[in-house]
Protein backbone atom coordinates (compact mmCIF):
# COMPACT_ATOMS: atom_id res chain seq x y z
CA UNK A 1 0.00 0.00 0.00
CA UNK A 2 1.40 3.13 -0.80
CA UNK A 3 1.69 5.78 1.89
CA UNK A 4 0.09 9.32 1.34
CA UNK A 5 3.01 10.70 1.23
CA UNK A 6 3.78 8.32 -1.69
CA UNK A 7 0.26 9.13 -2.87
CA UNK A 8 0.71 13.12 -3.10
CA UNK A 9 4.10 12.68 -5.24
CA UNK A 10 2.43 10.04 -7.62
CA UNK A 11 -0.01 13.11 -8.08
CA UNK A 12 2.26 15.70 -8.35
CA UNK A 13 3.88 13.87 -10.98
CA UNK A 14 1.63 13.13 -13.16
CA UNK A 15 0.54 16.33 -12.91
CA UNK A 16 3.44 17.86 -13.77
CA UNK A 17 3.68 15.40 -17.00
CA UNK A 18 -0.34 15.74 -17.79
CA UNK A 19 0.56 19.78 -17.89
CA UNK A 20 2.89 18.77 -20.41
CA UNK A 21 1.52 16.24 -22.75
CA UNK A 22 -1.59 18.13 -22.78
CA UNK A 23 0.00 21.58 -24.00
CA UNK A 24 1.43 19.63 -26.19
CA UNK A 25 -1.25 17.66 -27.98
CA UNK A 26 -4.31 18.86 -26.14
CA UNK A 27 -6.80 15.94 -25.11
CA UNK A 28 -7.77 14.19 -27.51
CA UNK A 29 -3.90 14.01 -29.02
CA UNK A 30 -2.68 13.26 -25.48
CA UNK A 31 -1.65 9.69 -25.08
CA UNK A 32 -2.29 8.29 -21.46
CA UNK A 33 0.77 5.87 -21.36
CA UNK A 34 3.05 8.51 -22.37
CA UNK A 35 1.86 10.48 -18.96
CA UNK A 36 2.46 7.87 -17.14
CA UNK A 37 5.47 6.68 -18.53
CA UNK A 38 6.72 10.41 -18.06
CA UNK A 39 5.35 10.25 -14.43
CA UNK A 40 6.87 6.95 -12.94
CA UNK A 41 3.67 5.50 -13.17
CA UNK A 42 1.59 3.89 -14.36
CA UNK A 43 -1.82 4.06 -16.05
CA UNK A 44 -4.27 2.38 -13.39
CA UNK A 45 -2.81 5.50 -10.71
CA UNK A 46 -4.05 7.76 -13.24
CA UNK A 47 -7.44 6.60 -13.24
CA UNK A 48 -7.59 5.80 -9.73
CA UNK A 49 -6.51 9.59 -8.93
CA UNK A 50 -8.03 11.81 -12.01
CA UNK A 51 -11.15 9.54 -13.55
CA UNK A 52 -10.47 10.10 -16.53
CA UNK A 53 -8.21 11.06 -19.46
CA UNK A 54 -10.96 14.05 -19.18
CA UNK A 55 -10.72 14.50 -15.28
CA UNK A 56 -6.80 14.29 -15.98
CA UNK A 57 -7.08 17.67 -17.72
CA UNK A 58 -9.52 19.15 -15.34
CA UNK A 59 -7.10 18.21 -12.61
CA UNK A 60 -4.21 19.94 -14.96
CA UNK A 61 -6.39 23.30 -15.90
CA UNK A 62 -8.10 23.74 -13.01
CA UNK A 63 -5.35 24.61 -11.24
CA UNK A 64 -4.16 26.67 -12.94
CA UNK A 65 -7.80 28.57 -13.13
CA UNK A 66 -8.29 28.67 -9.43
CA UNK A 67 -4.89 30.44 -9.47
CA UNK A 68 -6.02 32.91 -11.78
CA UNK A 69 -9.00 33.43 -9.85
CA UNK A 70 -7.14 34.50 -6.66
CA UNK A 71 -8.13 38.04 -5.36
CA UNK A 72 -4.37 38.89 -4.70
CA UNK A 73 -3.39 40.95 -7.82
CA UNK A 74 -6.61 41.90 -8.89
CA UNK A 75 -7.50 45.20 -8.16
CA UNK A 76 -10.41 47.27 -9.57
CA UNK A 77 -8.72 50.58 -8.50
CA UNK A 78 -5.61 49.99 -10.83
CA UNK A 79 -7.07 47.19 -13.58
CA UNK A 80 -3.84 48.96 -15.87
CA UNK A 81 -1.55 47.18 -13.78
CA UNK A 82 -3.66 44.36 -12.90
CA UNK A 83 -3.82 43.73 -16.94
CA UNK A 84 0.13 43.64 -16.34
CA UNK A 85 0.08 40.92 -13.54
CA UNK A 86 -2.18 39.04 -15.69
CA UNK A 87 0.31 39.57 -18.65
CA UNK A 88 3.45 38.44 -16.11
CA UNK A 89 1.46 34.88 -15.32
CA UNK A 90 1.23 33.94 -18.96
CA UNK A 91 5.25 35.27 -19.54
CA UNK A 92 6.13 32.74 -16.27
CA UNK A 93 3.65 29.75 -17.36
CA UNK A 94 3.53 30.23 -21.59
CA UNK A 95 1.96 26.41 -21.54
CA UNK A 96 -0.88 28.61 -20.44
CA UNK A 97 -2.07 29.94 -23.17
CA UNK A 98 -1.72 26.27 -25.16
CA UNK A 99 -3.76 24.77 -22.25
CA UNK A 100 -6.41 27.67 -22.47
CA UNK A 101 -7.01 27.36 -26.81
CA UNK A 102 -7.44 23.08 -26.10
CA UNK A 103 -9.58 24.39 -23.24
CA UNK A 104 -12.03 25.91 -25.31
CA UNK A 105 -11.59 23.84 -27.90
CA UNK A 106 -12.22 20.33 -26.57
CA UNK A 107 -13.81 21.14 -23.10
CA UNK A 108 -15.59 24.30 -23.49
CA UNK A 109 -19.24 23.77 -21.61
CA UNK A 110 -17.95 20.91 -19.00
CA UNK A 111 -19.38 22.53 -15.96
CA UNK A 112 -16.86 21.37 -13.75
CA UNK A 113 -13.69 23.71 -14.32
CA UNK A 114 -15.99 26.97 -14.57
CA UNK A 115 -18.41 27.33 -11.65
CA UNK A 116 -16.05 28.64 -9.59
CA UNK A 117 -14.48 30.56 -11.49
CA UNK A 118 -17.91 32.06 -13.16
CA UNK A 119 -18.30 33.41 -9.53
CA UNK A 120 -14.99 34.71 -8.99
CA UNK A 121 -15.38 36.85 -12.19
CA UNK A 122 -18.83 37.76 -10.75
CA UNK A 123 -16.92 39.57 -7.75
CA UNK A 124 -14.27 40.83 -10.39
CA UNK A 125 -17.09 42.79 -12.17
CA UNK A 126 -19.04 43.51 -9.01
CA UNK A 127 -15.31 44.95 -8.03
CA UNK A 128 -14.89 47.02 -12.01
CA UNK A 129 -18.47 48.15 -11.15
CA UNK A 130 -18.10 49.69 -7.91
CA UNK A 131 -15.07 51.37 -9.14
CA UNK A 132 -16.95 52.94 -11.43
CA UNK A 133 -19.23 54.42 -9.93
CA UNK A 134 -16.57 55.91 -7.64
CA UNK A 135 -15.73 57.61 -10.56
CA UNK A 136 -11.89 55.89 -10.31
CA UNK A 137 -12.73 53.78 -13.97
CA UNK A 138 -14.82 55.16 -17.17
CA UNK A 139 -17.74 53.96 -17.19
CA UNK A 140 -18.02 54.08 -20.99
CA UNK A 141 -17.91 49.96 -21.12
CA UNK A 142 -19.66 47.64 -18.88
CA UNK A 143 -18.05 46.30 -16.35
CA UNK A 144 -18.12 43.04 -17.52
CA UNK A 145 -17.32 44.06 -21.41
CA UNK A 146 -14.52 46.09 -19.50
CA UNK A 147 -13.01 43.07 -18.11
CA UNK A 148 -13.51 40.57 -21.23
CA UNK A 149 -10.66 43.60 -23.25
CA UNK A 150 -8.87 43.48 -20.09
CA UNK A 151 -8.13 40.12 -20.78
CA UNK A 152 -7.71 40.05 -24.02
CA UNK A 153 -5.54 42.58 -23.51
CA UNK A 154 -3.36 41.41 -21.16
CA UNK A 155 -2.95 38.16 -23.17
CA UNK A 156 -2.56 39.68 -26.66
CA UNK A 157 1.00 38.42 -27.37
CA UNK A 158 -0.02 34.74 -26.79
CA UNK A 159 -2.79 35.15 -28.56
CA UNK A 160 -2.70 36.67 -32.11
CA UNK A 161 -3.91 35.56 -34.95
CA UNK A 162 -0.94 33.29 -36.39
CA UNK A 163 -1.22 35.76 -39.69
CA UNK A 164 0.50 38.22 -37.34
CA UNK A 165 3.42 36.18 -37.08
CA UNK A 166 6.84 38.07 -37.69
CA UNK A 167 5.31 41.46 -36.82
CA UNK A 168 5.48 40.43 -33.26
CA UNK A 169 9.44 40.26 -32.40
CA UNK A 170 12.40 42.89 -31.21
CA UNK A 171 10.69 43.82 -28.06
CA UNK A 172 11.54 42.73 -24.55
CA UNK A 173 9.52 41.05 -22.33
CA UNK A 174 9.42 44.62 -20.32
CA UNK A 175 8.22 46.61 -23.35
CA UNK A 176 5.52 44.33 -24.18
CA UNK A 177 4.64 44.42 -20.41
CA UNK A 178 4.13 48.28 -20.77
CA UNK A 179 2.21 48.45 -23.78
CA UNK A 180 -0.77 45.82 -21.71
CA UNK A 181 -0.51 48.44 -19.16
CA UNK A 182 -1.07 51.14 -21.39
CA UNK A 183 -3.37 49.90 -23.60
CA UNK A 184 -6.02 49.11 -20.45
CA UNK A 185 -5.05 52.74 -18.94
CA UNK A 186 -6.48 54.20 -22.16
CA UNK A 187 -9.66 51.49 -22.04
CA UNK A 188 -10.12 52.59 -18.22
CA UNK A 189 -9.44 56.31 -18.22
CA UNK B 1 -12.30 11.09 -67.15
CA UNK B 2 -13.87 14.17 -65.31
CA UNK B 3 -14.45 17.47 -66.74
CA UNK B 4 -12.65 20.54 -65.23
CA UNK B 5 -15.93 21.71 -64.13
CA UNK B 6 -16.68 18.72 -62.68
CA UNK B 7 -13.51 18.69 -61.00
CA UNK B 8 -13.68 22.49 -59.83
CA UNK B 9 -17.10 21.37 -57.93
CA UNK B 10 -15.27 18.90 -56.44
CA UNK B 11 -12.92 20.48 -55.03
CA UNK B 12 -15.45 23.10 -53.67
CA UNK B 13 -17.49 20.06 -52.17
CA UNK B 14 -14.17 18.86 -50.49
CA UNK B 15 -13.23 22.89 -49.20
CA UNK B 16 -16.63 22.94 -47.35
CA UNK B 17 -16.34 19.42 -45.78
CA UNK B 18 -13.41 19.90 -45.00
CA UNK B 19 -14.34 23.13 -43.29
CA UNK B 20 -16.68 21.80 -40.81
CA UNK B 21 -14.60 19.13 -40.15
CA UNK B 22 -11.30 21.12 -39.04
CA UNK B 23 -13.49 23.47 -37.63
CA UNK B 24 -14.93 20.90 -35.22
CA UNK B 25 -12.02 18.21 -34.65
CA UNK B 26 -8.96 20.00 -36.09
CA UNK B 27 -6.04 18.73 -37.66
CA UNK B 28 -5.03 15.49 -36.17
CA UNK B 29 -8.93 14.63 -35.07
CA UNK B 30 -10.26 14.90 -38.27
CA UNK B 31 -10.84 12.31 -40.63
CA UNK B 32 -10.39 12.43 -43.92
CA UNK B 33 -13.09 9.71 -44.74
CA UNK B 34 -15.70 11.27 -43.08
CA UNK B 35 -14.61 14.35 -45.12
CA UNK B 36 -14.34 12.32 -48.82
CA UNK B 37 -18.22 11.02 -47.70
CA UNK B 38 -19.71 14.25 -46.91
CA UNK B 39 -18.15 15.82 -49.82
CA UNK B 40 -19.85 13.06 -51.64
CA UNK B 41 -16.28 12.15 -53.05
CA UNK B 42 -13.58 9.70 -52.40
CA UNK B 43 -10.29 9.84 -50.38
CA UNK B 44 -8.20 9.68 -53.74
CA UNK B 45 -9.56 12.94 -54.50
CA UNK B 46 -8.08 14.84 -51.12
CA UNK B 47 -5.17 13.35 -52.27
CA UNK B 48 -4.96 14.56 -55.37
CA UNK B 49 -6.28 17.66 -55.21
CA UNK B 50 -4.40 18.77 -51.88
CA UNK B 51 -1.76 15.97 -51.36
CA UNK B 52 -2.39 15.63 -47.81
CA UNK B 53 -5.08 16.42 -45.20
CA UNK B 54 -2.25 19.11 -43.61
CA UNK B 55 -2.41 20.32 -47.54
CA UNK B 56 -6.44 20.55 -46.92
CA UNK B 57 -6.08 22.20 -43.81
CA UNK B 58 -4.17 24.94 -45.82
CA UNK B 59 -6.31 25.27 -48.35
CA UNK B 60 -9.42 25.90 -46.32
CA UNK B 61 -7.16 28.42 -43.53
CA UNK B 62 -5.52 29.61 -46.63
CA UNK B 63 -8.84 31.00 -47.91
CA UNK B 64 -9.74 32.86 -45.16
CA UNK B 65 -6.09 34.25 -44.40
CA UNK B 66 -5.87 35.52 -47.82
CA UNK B 67 -9.83 37.21 -47.56
CA UNK B 68 -8.72 38.55 -44.14
CA UNK B 69 -5.08 39.93 -45.67
CA UNK B 70 -7.54 42.18 -48.64
CA UNK B 71 -7.77 45.58 -48.62
CA UNK B 72 -10.49 46.45 -49.16
CA UNK B 73 -11.77 47.04 -45.16
CA UNK B 74 -8.32 48.12 -44.12
CA UNK B 75 -8.95 51.66 -43.58
CA UNK B 76 -5.32 52.88 -41.23
CA UNK B 77 -7.55 56.66 -40.93
CA UNK B 78 -10.47 54.70 -39.31
CA UNK B 79 -9.01 52.21 -37.47
CA UNK B 80 -12.10 51.89 -35.39
CA UNK B 81 -14.35 50.95 -38.09
CA UNK B 82 -11.62 48.66 -39.30
CA UNK B 83 -11.78 46.43 -36.18
CA UNK B 84 -16.05 46.89 -36.62
CA UNK B 85 -15.32 45.45 -40.06
CA UNK B 86 -12.74 42.30 -38.95
CA UNK B 87 -15.37 41.51 -36.21
CA UNK B 88 -18.09 41.20 -39.07
CA UNK B 89 -16.56 39.17 -40.73
CA UNK B 90 -15.74 36.82 -37.18
CA UNK B 91 -19.58 37.00 -36.97
CA UNK B 92 -20.41 35.84 -40.04
CA UNK B 93 -18.22 33.12 -40.24
CA UNK B 94 -17.98 31.44 -36.62
CA UNK B 95 -16.13 28.82 -37.63
CA UNK B 96 -12.62 30.90 -38.16
CA UNK B 97 -12.38 31.11 -34.34
CA UNK B 98 -12.06 27.78 -34.05
CA UNK B 99 -9.86 27.33 -36.99
CA UNK B 100 -7.62 29.71 -36.19
CA UNK B 101 -6.87 28.17 -32.93
CA UNK B 102 -6.51 24.96 -34.38
CA UNK B 103 -3.70 26.75 -36.51
CA UNK B 104 -1.98 28.02 -33.81
CA UNK B 105 -2.14 25.16 -31.91
CA UNK B 106 -1.41 22.26 -34.91
CA UNK B 107 -0.15 24.39 -37.48
CA UNK B 108 1.76 27.26 -36.52
CA UNK B 109 5.03 27.94 -38.26
CA UNK B 110 4.52 26.19 -41.44
CA UNK B 111 5.51 28.40 -44.05
CA UNK B 112 3.29 28.56 -46.42
CA UNK B 113 0.22 29.77 -45.54
CA UNK B 114 1.48 32.58 -44.05
CA UNK B 115 4.72 34.14 -46.18
CA UNK B 116 1.79 36.40 -48.63
CA UNK B 117 -0.03 36.86 -44.98
CA UNK B 118 2.79 38.73 -43.76
CA UNK B 119 3.32 40.75 -46.46
CA UNK B 120 -0.09 41.92 -45.99
CA UNK B 121 0.45 42.84 -42.76
CA UNK B 122 3.56 44.88 -43.83
CA UNK B 123 1.62 46.69 -45.73
CA UNK B 124 -0.97 47.83 -42.87
CA UNK B 125 1.67 48.41 -40.46
CA UNK B 126 3.09 51.05 -43.05
CA UNK B 127 -0.31 52.55 -43.64
CA UNK B 128 -0.29 52.75 -39.47
CA UNK B 129 2.68 54.48 -39.77
CA UNK B 130 2.45 56.74 -42.52
CA UNK B 131 -1.35 57.94 -40.45
CA UNK B 132 0.82 58.32 -37.43
CA UNK B 133 3.13 60.49 -38.98
CA UNK B 134 0.17 62.26 -40.16
CA UNK B 135 -0.96 62.40 -36.81
CA UNK B 136 -4.19 60.66 -37.65
CA UNK B 137 -3.05 58.33 -35.63
CA UNK B 138 -1.87 58.60 -32.25
CA UNK B 139 1.87 57.42 -31.91
CA UNK B 140 1.71 56.05 -28.13
CA UNK B 141 2.18 52.69 -29.35
CA UNK B 142 4.19 51.41 -32.49
CA UNK B 143 2.44 50.46 -35.62
CA UNK B 144 3.06 46.54 -35.51
CA UNK B 145 1.66 46.62 -31.83
CA UNK B 146 -1.28 48.85 -32.55
CA UNK B 147 -2.62 46.40 -35.30
CA UNK B 148 -1.87 43.56 -32.86
CA UNK B 149 -4.19 45.35 -29.93
CA UNK B 150 -6.82 45.78 -33.19
CA UNK B 151 -6.73 42.64 -33.75
CA UNK B 152 -7.10 41.03 -30.91
CA UNK B 153 -10.07 43.56 -29.35
CA UNK B 154 -11.39 42.70 -33.20
CA UNK B 155 -11.72 39.14 -32.41
CA UNK B 156 -12.39 39.36 -28.77
CA UNK B 157 -15.58 37.91 -28.17
CA UNK B 158 -14.47 34.71 -29.95
CA UNK B 159 -11.36 34.17 -27.94
CA UNK B 160 -12.43 35.32 -24.89
CA UNK B 161 -10.80 33.07 -22.08
CA UNK B 162 -13.30 30.20 -21.01
CA UNK B 163 -13.18 31.45 -17.17
CA UNK B 164 -14.79 34.25 -18.71
CA UNK B 165 -18.24 32.17 -19.78
CA UNK B 166 -20.96 33.40 -18.34
CA UNK B 167 -20.41 36.93 -18.03
CA UNK B 168 -20.32 37.80 -22.12
CA UNK B 169 -24.10 36.96 -22.54
CA UNK B 170 -26.57 39.82 -22.98
CA UNK B 171 -25.60 41.88 -25.55
CA UNK B 172 -26.99 42.34 -29.11
CA UNK B 173 -24.33 41.50 -32.08
CA UNK B 174 -24.52 45.64 -32.84
CA UNK B 175 -23.81 46.39 -28.97
CA UNK B 176 -20.75 43.77 -29.26
CA UNK B 177 -19.82 45.51 -32.43
CA UNK B 178 -19.89 48.63 -30.54
CA UNK B 179 -17.53 47.62 -28.00
CA UNK B 180 -14.47 46.79 -29.92
CA UNK B 181 -15.31 50.02 -31.94
CA UNK B 182 -15.14 52.01 -29.01
CA UNK B 183 -12.06 50.64 -27.90
CA UNK B 184 -10.03 50.92 -30.51
CA UNK B 185 -11.35 54.16 -31.40
CA UNK B 186 -9.78 54.99 -27.48
CA UNK B 187 -6.46 52.94 -28.48
CA UNK B 188 -5.71 55.43 -31.15
CA UNK B 189 -6.80 58.51 -30.32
Amino acid sequence: MPTPRDADATRARLLQAATAEFAAHGIAGARVDRIAEAARANKAQIYHYFGSKDGLFDAVFGAYAARAAESEYFDAHDLAETAGRVYDDFERHPELTRLTSWYRLERAGSPEAIAEIAAANEAKVAAIAAAQREGVVSDRFPAEVLLGLILVVATSWGSLPPEFAGLETGYTSEERRRFVVDAVARLVA
